[in-house]
């Protein structure tokens, strides 16, 4: 499984104010707590800064960079953001979040995956909008998978997002999921699936809840990678358990180490 | 989901030291949290006093009875123990816990459920022990089925049990388990599944967060019963969580209703 971290995301309201103020060490610290909690890559946005987006992901990566070695996953719908950032990156692999097939995307965020050769998180959404039906999905993950691996990205470096709607918007959109994911593990073996945790439950109150629960869910049909909150102790010690009754922890030993090293208590 | 709460047990030792002095009042305050907190069945457990079992089974029915009114599970492999407890219960309908094809438990156990008309877990093992793999064990549950039913047992009334192995004893233990649950889903879909939580986390520490895990793991398999520790407070959130996210809480209309109320928070 491979974990991202969510936290540096400037519509959290400390966040912001901390990139606002180029306040480095609140940043920092952020970034060092997810490292330690697991997370395999730190994810930076700054998105809500509109017109100062450029500047402020490259003092995002400067600032994360300085923090850990964990690669960073590069967090904006807008290319010329996602450039910057890559243009002073000096780090392992990077994962750009994210392409999709609406056409002012695609060809932009393709060239970037080229150029600076990343990994990229792949969202199941076309200019007609996120797909109502498990087949949709499916359709449109075939699509991307193909026009990427045509322009020689590994699908071992494709991410595809089922993208989630939350539960909130209809009982149904929970299991609709689920099936998408376990459909992709059937499809496309060789591709990672990931999804972006906290949709599930917006809109709904004790949000945590529904993630931690969803996740384990999604675990078991096939997810693999998952943008979330590695400083939820209790996702990760719900996660440490779920790859052990799935067989993906040899003896358990990973489970029992997490244990030891007393992970089970919170940790900020 | 049907839970039945498994904390009357005289394996537990405070339980053990109650039934021994029969210390009523602290059975019926462990009865009445478990009712609270939203078991469906309250187990009753006396199997560790062997020659006293038959008085002291007795004893916990009278006791649970003046706690709760909800239905009993009785919990014994001696089908004589079975008896003593179901001759003076005047409640909702219980459930025997447990019928197995082992020779000398089946055609006893079946007496019982016959006279009494009780519902009834069945265990999926034989005088060759606790079945390797998911085959033996749907092969021993259709026995159970068909044996019951020609035996005027309705499908509603069994609970198969694939009885899970610890995960400490082998990696595959889980996945064979919930493997074991999705094929019983598919072919004995008019019966109720259910298991032992707990059993999966045998001889591993942090025992409850596998426990959850499994849990919610289980019922995206199919799992709709289980004997479980109701009092285990982040376990029933998650519970709650699991019903919404697999679209069988309509509006998410109990997820919400159990967070208005203050259940995200322990109730003892």
């Amino acid at each position: 499984m491979i974990i991202i971290g969510e936290k540096i995301n400037s519509s959290i309201s400390s966040i912001n104010e901390a990139i606002s103020k180029e306040d480095k060490e609140a940043i920092k610290v952020i970034a060092r707590l997810q490292d330690k909690a697991g997370a395999d890559y730190i994810d930076i946005n700054a998105g809500a800064f509109v017109d100062q987006e450029l500047n402020k992901i490259k003092w995002l990566v400067e600032a994360v960079r300085e923090a850990t070695s964990k690669p960073l996953a590069i967090d904006s719908p807008n290319p010329k953001a996602i450039e910057a950032a890559l243009s002073i990156y000096d780090g392992p692999q990077p994962i750009i979040n994210s392409i999709s097939l609406e056409e002012n995307r695609f060809e932009p965020v393709l060239e970037l995956i080229l150029k600076y050769k990343t990994k990229v998180i792949a969202l199941c959404i076309d200019d007609s909008g996120i797909p109502d039906t498990v087949e949709d999905r499916v359709s449109i993950a075939g699509k991307l998978l193909s026009k990427l691996e045509a322009n020689g990205v590994n699908k071992s470096d494709i991410f595809l997002d089922p993208l989630i709607k939350p539960i909130a918007t209809g009982d149904n959109e929970g299991m609709l999921a689920l099936q998408a994911i376990s459909e992709f593990r059937k499809q496309f073996s060789e591709a990672h699936i990931i999804c972006g945790l906290s949709n599930i439950s917006y809109g709904l109150p004790a949000r945590k809840i529904l993630n931690r629960s969803f996740l384990i869910a999604a675990m078991v049909m096939g997810l693999d990678a998952v943008i979330a909150d590695p400083l939820d102790n209790e996702l990760m010690v719900l996660y440490y358990a779920a790859n052990a009754i799935l067989g993906q922890d040899e003896y358990c030993s990973e489970y029992i180490s997490q244990y030891r090293e007393n992970a089970f208590k919170p940790i900020y």
